[in-house]
């Protein structure tokens, strides 16, 4: 079998014959005879030099190529060593192509990049986004497993949503409804009580939202973990914000494209109510609904990056009536809860909070809403046989690649935002 | 807040106050004023003294208890350490259990398994059982993240199957049919065409299958990987192999329980149409559609076992009927195909192979199967800019973890295998 050379393994390969396949990104014909052709592979870029009659039959832009050469050294600016073909063959032939890809800006819309979604992918900055994606997942799931978390997965398809019947995708599950999950929130308490104390999830959650916005996904990846024996919200908000340090890191390590510094300054801690009083004491506006909006997430977020260095703002205490059954009401003021949301950049990126855990007081919030026991039972079991006071949060994981990357629509940071 | 010390974190504390949080597993009344309770958390085990007073109104078996007191040694021929207690919290109380669950072995069918899952999920043998899993799991990322391959999350709703119609669930998609997608096989092939060259992905898949059999889920963790410049069907099995073995040395350096050496003879290759032959030829069974069946598959891992030394065989050229219609057929018969499975100790783990990269030769695939080539555009498109010879295989991580573990029912290897 042929050994393969890819474009950052050049270097070590001076004056030797190799083999090189990938894409052909860009074709420059020089003069009669002379060609050069830049190769793109998951190793970076490569310029090949054709001569002669390699020059007669030349293969297409992003056609699929094997070129077999010696490395030598370049007079470009760009390559400092480049390929001196001895043999082309073309793997497959690409048909002409919709808009080009070999420019620095993919300058497409939205449509066109959904319609020609593989090819616009080509391009080194979507690559980019989507090496940055998978280096956030790998970073979540090393973080979370070392501080003893076990990962889990649990069913996508369920019997009942996890906060009534809004926003779900029905399933014809043989001849019954069932529904596609919002998130593994049940679940992943239910795993906390099963002894597994602390788990974490990285895996497609569905939400039936009609709306189309540019920070909506019907289908997106939510990171979540959940963890026993934990009774101060702030030891949630403490753990996501170690590990946002930690990521940051990482990512600034591999990565020129992070548009956030790596040090982050101490991300400032607020009730929502108070974050609410400061935008309408800056900016005159009111809350109609007690809750912030995005235009409010923006300005605390403006807020924070002025007076805290920082900008993102960890929101807590929300009001009862605007989060779920399951969230526990404040310990000193029980109109309110302990629950939190993370707004990064301008835009919520995470919820969270400490759940309730007394089976009594669960049962009596539940019925507060309308909503009946004896359909939640798989649920609320393991409250029964012991269970210890836990929360948990999720992050979701294109929403913040894309704040990491400074994207403007989420569907930039899915990588096949299909349907 | 209370600085918590786990089981295994005792040893070094001995002589000094701590507080530990756990579940109350098994509870001995020596004498009065005198009871011994082995306390669980994510750590292990603990035996704590409780003597006097703190005798007089015992938590119930599983409750969540808080203990502080002193780390002494112990007279145990089990723990070496154990807790005198001079403070004991109950956090949750539990009812009285449906079954015990401090014995050695559960002792219950699957039935009460499924109804009572998260109680049985504290036996330490499925604590076990999932962090096998965790851990084979992460090492499935680690593994082929190291060789170059990008971690994707595909769209689990989909507009058409992989296969036809088939065993798909339905989704009702804003008024329009969806689907539950089976596989990302489509998926992952154009993202190999996207650039990415080497794709895998961890995600759940989703299959119609009425029959309960205890191989079969509905929805499992599917373990994809795609490769672009691959030609030889060798180079796939090669990968998988290395993978395999780099898994068995991880779980046996951290867990006790798995039940397979770690050193793996090679693993034979053979055609299908040999497989068949050794079977017939051995125990006078013929295959009536030209494929193995679950008892084949039992018998080939014995003839593997006693002639290689291995409990596991790659079937490979299976021939083009019983392969989809992307399956690139046989370099030197036309009526196989480039494709394998690996059978592992009596029950196929992945299917793979090399996939048709040619459009016009994957068209006439499509239609000679009836399938409207129309339908499929939004996979077909990348085969027209430029697609790179590839090929890839599916491990399911419930049947590995199952096989790897010698568990008989493959809901024993499914965290919250529900409905």
């Amino acid at each position: 079998m042929i050994k393969r050379t890819l474009s950052n393994e050049l270097l070590g390969s001076l004056g030797q014959a190799v083999t090189l396949q990938g894409w052909v990104r860009r074709i420059r014909e020089v003069s009669a005879g002379l060609v050069f052709l830049i190769v793109a592979d998951r190793g970076g870029e490569t310029q090949v030099v054709l001569s002669g009659s390699l020059t007669t039959q030349l293969p297409t832009v992003e056609s699929v190529v094997e070129i077999t050469g010696v490395v030598q050294t370049s007079r470009s600016r760009v390559f400092p060593h480049e390929l001196a073909a001895n043999q082309l063959t073309v793997l497959s032939q690409a048909e002409p192509l919709p808009f080009p890809i070999n420019q620095a800006e993919l300058g497409v819309g939205l449509d066109i990049m959904d319609k020609f979604r593989p090819l616009a992918l080509r391009h080194p900055l979507y690559q980019d986004v989507f090496r940055v994606q998978h280096r956030l997942l790998a970073h979540f799931a090393e973080f979370f497993s070392q501080q003893g978390f076990t990962r889990v997965s649990t069913p996508k398809m369920v019997a009942t949503g996890t906060e009534g019947g809004a926003e779900l995708f029905k399933i014809d599950y043989f001849g019954e409804t069932a529904y596609l999950a919002q998130s593994p929130q049940f679940f992943k308490q239910m795993l906390v009580g099963a002894g597994f104390e602390r788990v974490f999830e990285m895996g497609p959650v569905f939400r039936a939202e009609a709306h189309h916005t540019s920070r909506h996904l019907n289908e997106f990846i939510s990171l979540d973990i959940e963890m026993g024996f934990v009774e101060d919200v702030n030891v949630l908000m403490d753990l996501e914000e170690s590990f946002l340090r930690s990521l940051l890191q990482d990512l600034h390590e591999r990565f020129s494209t992070i548009t956030i510094a790596p040090e982050l300054p101490t991300i400032p801690r607020l009730p929502l109510g108070e974050a609410l009083g400061i935008i309408h004491r800056e900016h005159g506006k009111v809350s109609e609904d007690g809750n912030i909006d995005p235009e409010g997430e923006r300005l605390i977020c403006q807020w924070a990056e002025r007076e805290h260095g920082v900008p993102a703002a960890f929101l807590h205490s929300y009001p009862r009536h605007i989060r779920p059954f399951y969230a526990l009401p404040g310990v000193k003021n029980a109109g309110l809860t302990e629950s939190f949301d993370l707004i990064f950049r301008g835009q919520e990126i995470t919820t969270g909070g400490l759940r309730q855990h007394q089976l009594n007081l669960l049962l009596e919030s539940m019925r507060e809403r309308g909503l009946t026991p004896e359909k939640y039972e798989f649920y609320l079991q393991v409250f029964r046989y012991g269970m210890p006071p836990h929360g948990g949060f999720a992050i979701g994981a294109e929403r913040l690649t894309m704040q990491l990357l400074g994207l403007k629509n989420i569907r930039e940071a899915s990588v096949l935002p299909l349907m």
